[in-house]
C-alpha cells in the first residue's frame, strides 16, 4: 500500500475485540479503526463511544462493503471465521483473524484458497510468537546462540479451567488450548512435525472427561529436521498461569520462566518467598496482542511478509486434530495421514 | 470534586510531559486533557495534534486562565516549578508537579504556603512510590510481613551519566538523584530522617568532579524511628539502570531485583546468562508513570488524601541540601540544622 | 544387628569405589571398612594403603569368606553384579551394590531369588534418591505441598558423551542413562509405571547411531495411579551436567534447578551471567553418595527397611528394556510385554 | 619445608578445632595431625581417640615443645591467643591461628614482631576469604570482568544473637562480628581504609544495649584507592544466616546470594518458595574450612606466601577499634588516629 496509515474494521468487540480495538485506536500510530460491528450492537456502540468510532454497526457486511476500510479484524466466534475470511477476500481487505480459522482442513483449505486468489494478506492471531520472551527463544535459535536445536520442552498450564458448558463446545483440549503450543512448536524450531504421540489423561476434574475431553496431556513431536519436542499441558495449575519454554541445541540452551507482578522477594522464619505468576492470560500477554496487531499494520503498509500466515494457522489445527487420533488409538499418528481431514 | 471526569491542562511537552499528556488522553477514562502549553509552540501542537488536544498555546497562563481546567500537570523546567504552583494555587487549579518543587526551602515553602491558603491539592511527582516492586516492599512493611524495619538499602545507579553541561546545572547528584531515593527511603520506613551522613567520590568520570559534582555516593540515614539506611548511587552501572531496594525487618526482609525485558536464560558452553535489564529509565518506570497519575486524578475527583504531598517534595529537598552539606564538611549532620534554608 | 559398628568389605576400587572407600573410612563413623579386593591388586594396595585397610585382596572371595565381615559394597563392572550378589547372599553378608543389577530380567530375578532366601539385605546404587534436591521433591509429595501428582518432567542430560567404545558395550542409552531417570520417575512419584513410550534421535554425534544407539530422548511414562511424566535425555549438554526434576499436583509444583560451583552473578556491558553448573558427576553428586551409604548402614545396624531395595534395581532394567523396544517399534509398551525377559 | 608432608599438633578442641582436626586427619592428605592439646584432657582425649591421634596433652607446651611437631593450630579462647603466638614462633612452629589475633593493636604488634624474628609463617583463620562466592567476588575484580571497583556492599547477618553473657565478653559487634566483613573488604578490594563511620543501633533487642553493645549496624568505608564501601550487621535475621557482598566497578557488578539446602522451589495457590539459606555457620562456611587449611599446609610446605597474614589480621582490629570509636564520638574516623592503641 502506498499509505500511510491503515483503515481498519473490527468485527466482533468481545474481550478479544476489545483489546485489539484499544490498541488499534490508541497505541497503533499507522493504524486508524474506522468501523466497530458486533451483533451485540448496545456493546459495539458502548465500545465504540468510548474509542470514538465514527461507523458502528450490527452487522458485519457494513465493514466488508466499506471501500474506505483497507484491512479487518476478525473477532467473532469460531464457527463464523473461515466464512468472513472468504467474504473479506472477497471484497479485497486484508484480515486478520483470531485462532483457529476453523475446526476442519476442509473448511480452512476453502478460506486459504478464498485468500490466495483475492491476493490479499492474512494474519493469524498466535499472539505468544511477539511475546518478549519466547521471542527472544527464537532469536537465540536463529542467531546460533543455542546452536542447532535438539530438544523442545513446552509448558503451557492455565490456572483453573473453564466452565465445563465451555469444554463441551471446545473442540476439545487439543484444539482449544494445545493449538498454541503447537504454533509456538513450530515457531520455535521453524519446522513442521512430522509425526505427533499424545498422552492423555483426566486428573483435574472427571466432569472434564464425562464431557469426552482431557484435562492433563503430554504430547511428544517428531519434527522433519530431527528435533524431538514435548508440550505439557494442564488445565489447573493452581499457582497461576504457567507459560515457559525450552530449547537444548548443540551449542547450549535456553529456558524461559514465568512473568510475575513484581521481583520482590519476602524471606521470613518461614521460606523465602515471592507472588505468584500472573494469573490471567490477558495480563500475562497485553504486550503480545499489542506487538503482533503493529507488525500485521507494518507487514501490510509495507507490503512485506506477514509473520504468522494461514499456512500457519492450518498447520496448529492439523497437529491438533492428528494428536486427537493420536490420544484415541494410543500411536503414534504421522501428520500424512490426517491430510483432507 | 463532584465531577465524574477531571479537565487537566498539560505545562510542558519535553520527555516526561508527553508521557503524562499520553496516558491523560488515552489511559485514564476519569482524566479529559483538554489544553496544551509549551514555550515551544511547534512542538506543543505537534504533541496536541497527535493527541487531539483542541486548545494548544505557547503561554502557560493561558491555562491557569481557562475557567474549564481543573488541574494542571506541571512538567517545566524545575526553576518555573514555585511560581507556577503559586500561580495555580491563586487560580484555584488542582496541582500535579513534577519533582523537585526547588531547590531551596525557602522557595518551596513559600510555594507551599500558597498551596495551603488557596486550599487545592499538590501532588509531586515521585513516581518510584507507584512501582509495582517498591509498592510491594511498603506493603510488607504496612502488613508487617517483615516486622518492624532495622535496616534499609537503596541501589540507585543510572547507566551513565547525563552530559556534563547538564551536570554543572543539575544542583549536584543529592538534588539530582539522590532525591528520588530519599523519597524511597520516607516512603518505605514511613519514617523521618533525623541525620544524615554522606560519603561521596568521582570514580565515574573526572570531568563530573572538575564540574564540581560526586558521581559515586553512599549516604548513611538515621531515621527518628531508629532505622539505619543507606542509599548507593552511581552514575555508570554500565549492565543498566539499576533500582533496588532492600529492607532488614524484626520478621523478614524484603529484596527487590532489576526488571529485564524479557525471562529467558541462555546456556552456553562459557555461561548462564540473561539479557541486561531494563535500560531507560522510560521503559523501567514507565507503569509507575500512569499509576501516579491516576492516584492524582482519582484522589482530586474523590477528594481523596494526596499520596505524595507538598511535604514529601520538600523533604527530600531537604535531605539533598543535608546530604551536600555532610559531604562537604564529613560529618553527619542532622536535619534540622538545614532548616529555613 | 546388634553391633554398633558394621564391617565391611569392598570389592572394585574403581571411580566409585574409591568414592565408596574414603566414606567408609572417614565419614561414616557406624562403619569401619576392613577389606578391600580388586582384580588389579596395585590398585587396591594404593587405595587400602591411603585408607588404613588391613586386608587387601586381588581375589573378591576372600571377603566373601571373612566371617568378620558383615556386608560387601560391589563396585565391580556390571557383568558381575548378579553373580556377586548371589556369592555373598550365600555367604550370609549384607549387600550394597552398584546399578545396574544386570541387564536381563532372567539375571536379576534370580539375584533376587537368592537375597529372598538368604534373608539378607541388599541396596541398589540409585545415588540421585539421596540428593538434596530431590529429596526435598519427594518430601514435597510425600507431606502434600503440591497436592496429587498430575505431570512429572525429569530433564537428564550429559555435558558430553562417552567413548564410542563404550557406548558399544553400554547397553543402550536406556539401560545406561535413562536407568536412573526411571528409578527418579518411580522414586518421586512413589508408584510404577504402566505403560512407556520412546522416541529416539541421533543429534549428538552419528558415530553414536552408527552403534546402534541413540544419543538424544524423550521417553512418556503412564504411572498406575494415572501421573504422566516424560523423561529428556541428551548425551550433550554443553553447558554441563543438567539434572532437573518438576512435578505438577492438583495443590502446587515443585522445580528444581542444578546446582552450581557458586552464587555470584556477575553483570557487565553485555549480559547478566553465573558461572556454568557442576560439570562432573562426581562433583554433583558427592553428598548423595555419602548419604545413601548412610542410610545402608543404618539400615543394616538398626534392621530397617533398605530404602532402594533389589525390586526398585529391578524395576528400573525392565523400564530400560520397555523404552528399547518401544523407540525399536515406534509404539507405546506395557510393562506387562516385557516380564521374564 | 623439603618434607611431603605437614606434622601438625591442635591447639584446643572446641567447636572449630574439632572441624580443624578432622580435615587435618581425613582431608588433607599433605597434612598429618600427630598431636592434640586441650586444658580439658577428657575431650582432647575423646577427639583424638576418634581421629586417632597419638600425643594427647592437657598442656600445650608439650606441642610446643615436640620436636616432630612443624607446625600448630591455634584455636583456644582468644586470650590465650597472643601469647601462643609467641611462643610457638619462639619454638620455631608455623601458625594457624584463629581470630582475632588479640583485641588490641599493642598486644599483636608484639606477637607479630615474634613471628617476623623466628621467621616462621602466619596464617589467620579468616575462612570466608576461601568461600566459593566470595572467592569468585575477587576473582572477577583480580581479572578485569568488573573493572576498576567503585562500591562495595558487605551485608553479614546472624540468624540470631549470641547469649547475653558471651556478648558481655564479646569485645563488642564491631570486634566480634564485623571483624570478618573488615577483612572481607579489604580481601575484595585489595585495598586499606582510610577512614570509617559506623552508624549503629539497638533493634534486636534491649538487653544488648543495657550490656554496652549493638545489634545493628552499618558502617561506611572509605579506601585509600578511592573506593566506597559500606557492611551492614545484625545480630539477627529471622530468616538465616545472611552473607552476602556486592561490588560494582566500572566494567560491572558482582553479586552474591546466600546459600540454599537445596535448589527446590514450589509454587502453591499462596506463593512462589524455597527453603531458607543454610542456617548455621558452620554449615554454610564448611568448604571454606577445609580449603584455608589445604591453603596454609600448601604454603607451609611449598614455601609459598601465606594468603591471610598476620598484617591482615592486625588491621581487621584496628578496623573494629575505629569503629567503635566513630560509634562513640559520632564522627568519622579516620585509620591512623588509632595507632598504637
Amino acid at each position: 500500500m502506498k499509505n500511510t496509515q491503515l483503515n481498519l474494521g473490527l468485527i466482533g468487540v468481545g474481550r478479544i475485540g476489545k483489546v485489539h480495538g484499544e490498541h488499534l485506536s490508541y497505541r497503533i500510530p499507522r493504524a486508524k479503526l474506522t468501523a466497530i460491528s458486533d451483533v451485540n450492537l448496545e456493546e459495539a456502540k458502548s465500545v465504540g463511544g468510548r474509542l470514538g468510532i465514527g461507523k458502528i454497526e450490527a452487522d458485519y457486511h457494513a465493514l466488508m462493503n466499506d471501500p474506505d476500510i483497507d484491512a479487518v479484524v476478525i473477532c467473532s466466534p469460531t464457527d463464523m471465521h473461515a466464512t468472513m475470511i472468504e467474504e473479506a477476500a472477497a471484497a479485497g481487505k486484508h484480515i486478520f483473524c483470531e485462532k483457529p480459522i476453523a475446526r476442519t482442513l476442509r473448511e480452512i483449505d476453502k478460506a486459504l484458497d478464498a485468500v490466495e486468489r483475492a491476493g490479499i494478506k492474512l494474519q493469524i492471531g498466535f499472539n505468544r510468537r511477539f511475546d518478549a520472551n519466547f521471542d527472544r527463544v527464537r532469536r537465540a535459535i536463529l542467531e546460533g546462540e543455542v546452536g542447532e536445536p535438539h530438544l523442545l520442552h513446552i509448558i503451557s498450564r492455565d490456572p483453573g479451567p473453564p466452565p465445563i458448558e465451555y469444554i463441551k463446545v471446545s473442540g476439545g483440549i487439543f484444539l482449544d488450548m494445545t493449538i498454541h503450543d503447537f504454533d509456538m512448536a513450530r515457531f520455535l524450531t521453524g519446522d513442521d512435525v512430522e509425526e505427533i504421540y499424545a498422552a492423555g489423561a483426566v486428573r483435574v476434574d472427571p466432569a472434564i472427561g464425562e464431557a469426552g475431553d482431557l484435562d492433563t496431556a503430554l504430547v511428544t513431536l517428531k519434527f522433519k529436521n530431527g528435533v524431538l519436542g514435548v508440550i505439557d499441558n494442564s488445565r489447573k495449575a493452581v499457582y497461576g498461569y504457567d507459560q515457559r519454554v525450552e530449547v537444548l541445541g548443540s551449542a547450549g540452551g535456553a529456558v524461559v520462566s514465568n512473568n510475575h507482578p513484581n521481583t520482590t522477594v519476602i524471606s521470613d522464619a518461614t521460606s523465602v518467598r515471592r507472588d505468584l505468576p500472573l494469573n490471567f492470560f490477558m495480563d500475562r500477554y497485553l504486550d503480545s496482542f499489542l506487538v503482533e496487531m503493529k507488525a500485521f499494520v507494518d507487514a501490510v503498509l509495507d507490503d512485506a511478509p506477514i509473520p504468522v500466515t494461514g499456512v500457519d494457522g492450518r498447520a496448529a489445527v492439523a497437529l491438533g486434530i492428528a494428536a486427537r487420533r493420536s490420544y484415541e488409538e494410543n500411536r503414534p499418528v504421522r501428520l500424512e495421514e490426517i491430510e483432507g481431514k
